[in-house]
C-alpha cells in the first residue's frame, strides 16, 4: 500500500485527490506553483506543504495535459518519487511525450479520474469526489507492474472504479462524451452574448443543465482541446454534417412547402429518437459502471382520488429515490383491481415492498422476478 | 378569483396545474383523449373526469402547440369555459391560427410556464411544478381584459411569476434558449448511438447534464420544432457559421501548423471565454427572474491544517447553500489574520454570520455592505 504521495498541482482534482489520500492515513505533500493553492489546500487538511525528505511512494501530477511530460521530467530529475501518475482529461499525447522524453518512462503511467465539478480550485475540492466514478488507467508498453499497483492503490484509496484502456481509445471516446459536448456547450452559451435581459428570464432549467459544462475555465479547457485536437476535429466534422442535415429539415418546415413536409416531419423525428434511444441505453448514473439489476413492486389500491396521490407519498418517504418510476396497470374488465407498479433497484425493492406493507398498503408482488441488466467491464487487472 | 376550471390534456403540466388548484380549493374537471390519463389525473386527487354542468371560469389547453387552435374551437363550440389559455411552449403560430379561426378569438390568451421535467405524464405531475417560475402570457390584440385577468389568477395559484411578452419576441427567444439547445443536445446524443459499450463508461456527469433535455418526447418536440421552424432554422444557420470557425480553429490546431497556432488557440480560448462570460451573466436560477443581491460574511481563522475544513462544515450546517462561494483573502503582512470571505445571497448572509458566531467563529463582518443587482421586468401588467 502507498504510505507517502505527492500531489503535484492543488486545483479541485490534486486537492480531492489529497483529501483521500490523508483521510485514509496517507502523509500528503502538497505542491504547486500558485502559494495560495497550497496554502488552501493545507489549511483544508489535505496534507502539509513542507516537501518530503526521501521519494514518496506516488506523485500525482495534476496539471494541464500540455505539462504533464514537462513536469514528469522535472520531478524525476528532482527525485520526488518512486512512481508517478497523471489525472489528466487526455492520454495519447502526454504519454508519446513521456516515452520521447522522460528519463524513466517505466516508472510513469497515465491516470483519468472521471469527475469534476462546475467550480475550480481547491475550495471546491471534496475527499469522496471520486467515490464509485470511473478512473480509467492507460498503461504505456513501458509501465512497470510496481507503478501501475502503486495507481490502483491510490484508486482504491479514493474509492474509484478502475479501469484500463489503451490511451488511443480513450482521447477518441472522450472527443465524444466530454470535448466535443463542451464546445457545442460553449457555441451555444455564446450566443447568449449582447443579448437584452429579457432573453435571461426565457432560461430555464433545461438551458441551465444543457450548458453548465461550458462553464468550465477557458485555458484549462484550451489545453484540453488542444492536446486532443485530432480527435475533437473529427467528432466536430461529423457533427457539422449533421447539423446539416439537421437544418435542411427545419429549414423545410419553415418554408411550409407540402411537396417536403412529410419526410423532413420524419428527419426531424428521427434525429430525436436516436438522441433519446441512446440515452436510455446508457447505465443509470448511480451505478457507476455496472448497470444496476432492477426489480418490480406492485401495489393494489382503492380508485379513490387522491390515492395514488397518497401512495406515492408513502413510496418517497420510503426511500423510493428520484429513479424510481411508478405505473398504474390498469386493470381489464370494470372489477378487477388497480394496480400500481413501481420499477426500481433491486436492492431497494426488498426495503419498499416492507416498509409499504407495514404502512397498511395491499403489496400483492415482492420483488422475486429480475431484470438482468449485464454491462462487461473492460479488461479489469484484478 | 377562479372557482372552476377545466383542464384539457392531463399530461405533466395539465395534471401540475390541476393538482396546483385543486389544492387551492378550486373545483378542476379533467379532459384527454387518453382514458387511462384523465383516471391516473383523477387518482392524484387533480380533480373529477366529469364534465362541467356549466361553463367554467377559466380552460387550460395543455395540448401541443398545433393543436391549440383546433382544440380551442372545439370547445367553445361546445361552451366549456368563459375564458381560455394554453401552456404550449410556442406562441406566435398558434395566435394566428386562432385569430383566424376562433369564434371568440378575444376570451385567449396565450400562455407558457417555464416549468419542465425530464419525465412526462401525469405521474410526473407535481402541484409546485411553477412555484417562482417565469409564467409568459403572450395577449393577442383582441384578448380581453377579462380572460388576461384568470389567467393572471391561475399562475398566482400556482405560484409562478407571470411576464408578458409579444408571441414573436417569445418565440424567437425560446428557439435560442430552448429549442435549438435541444436539437443539439440531440445530435451530440445520437452520435453515441451504436457505439461499444466502453463509451458508456466514460460518459460523466457533464454529458448526462448536457443531453438531459434531448430525453423529451420524440413526438411532442417535432411539433414544438415544427411549429418554430423558421426562428429555430434561424438559430441553428447562426451556430452553423459558428461551428465552421471553431473547426477551422481546431483543425489548425490537429495540423500543429506553427504559422496558425496561435491565432487559433486565441480563437478557441475566446470562443469559451464568450460562453463562460454569458452564463456567469444570467441571474442565478433559485431567484426566479430578479437577481438576489449578494452581501459577504468575512470570518478570521487560526491558520491551523484543517481549520478551513471545520469552517466549511460549519457553514454547510448553517445552510449555506451550495451557491455560496467562499474564498481566502490572504494577509498582506506576515503576521495579519487570515479572513475566509463567503458570498452569498444578502437575505442568507444574517443567518449565516449569526450562526457562525454562536457557534464560536470569530466572525469581522457583518452583511452591511451589499452588491446591489438589478434586472428590469418586462411590463408587468399590474
Amino acid at each position: 500500500m502507498i504510505r507517502t504521495l505527492a500531489v503535484v498541482g492543488t486545483g479541485l482534482i490534486g486537492t480531492s485527490v489529497a483529501l483521500a489520500a490523508a483521510r485514509r492515513g496517507v502523509t500528503v505533500h502538497l505542491l504547486d506553483a500558485d502559494a495560495s493553492a497550497v496554502r488552501t489546500a493545507e489549511l483544508l487538511g489535505a496534507g502539509t506543504a513542507k516537501p518530503p525528505e526521501e521519494p514518496v511512494d506516488l506523485a500525482v501530477l495534476a496539471v494541464p495535459p500540455s505539462k504533464v511530460a514537462d513536469v514528469l521530467s522535472d520531478q524525476q530529475a528532482r527525485g520526488l518519487a518512486h512512481s508517478y501518475t497523471d489525472v489528466a482529461s487526455v492520454k495519447a499525447g502526454p504519454e508519446r511525450e513521456v516515452l520521447a522524453r522522460a528519463a524513466r518512462p517505466t516508472h510513469f503511467v497515465g491516470g483519468h479520474p472521471l469527475a469534476g465539478r462546475e467550480r475550480s480550485g481547491p475550495l471546491a475540492a471534496r475527499p469522496d469526489l471520486f467515490k464509485d466514478r470511473v478512473w480509467v488507467l492507460t498503461p504505456s508498453r513501458l509501465t512497470s507492474k510496481p507503478t501501475f499497483d502503486r495507481a490502483l492503490d491510490l484508486i482504491a484509496l479514493c474509492g474509484g472504479v478502475p479501469t484500463v484502456m489503451q490511451s488511443g481509445a480513450h482521447d477518441e471516446t472522450v472527443a465524444l462524451t466530454s470535448h466535443a459536448p463542451h464546445l457545442m456547450a460553449s457555441l451555444i452559451a455564446a450566443r447568449l452574448g449582447g443579448r437584452s435581459p429579457v432573453t435571461a428570464l426565457l432560461v430555464g432549467q433545461g438551458f441551465r443543465d444543457a450548458t453548465r459544462i461550458a462553464r468550465g475555465e477557458a485555458r484549462l479547457w484550451t489545453d484540453i482541446i488542444e492536446t486532443n485536437a485530432a480527435e475533437v476535429a473529427g467528432v466536430l466534422t461529423a457533427l457539422q454534417t449533421d447539423l446539416t442535415e439537421l437544418l435542411t429539415a427545419v429549414g423545410e418546415l419553415s418554408l411550409r412547402d407540402p411537396r417536403h413536409r412529410a419526410r423532413s416531419r420524419q428527419n426531424l423525428t428521427g434525429l430525436l429518437e436516436r438522441g433519446v434511444a441512446a440515452l436510455e441505453a446508457l447505465p443509470a448514473p448511480a451505478s457507476g459502471p455496472l448497470a444496476a439489476d432492477t426489480a418490480h413492486v406492485d401495489v393494489t389500491i382503492a380508485e379513490r382520488p387522491g390515492e395514488l396521490a397518497r401512495l406515492l407519498d408513502t413510496a418517497a418517504a420510503s426511500g423510493a429515490g428520484p429513479d424510481t418510476v411508478a405505473a398504474p396497470l390498469f386493470p381489464q374488465g370494470p372489477d378487477g383491481p388497480l394496480v400500481i407498479r413501481f420499477e426500481l433497484a433491486a436492492d431497494e425493492a426488498d426495503t419498499l415492498a416492507e416498509k409499504l406493507a407495514s404502512a397498511g398498503w395491499d403489496v400483492v408482488q415482492h420483488p422475486d422476478v429480475r431484470d438482468e441488466t449485464e454491462l462487461a467491464l473492460v479488461g479489469l487487472p484484478v
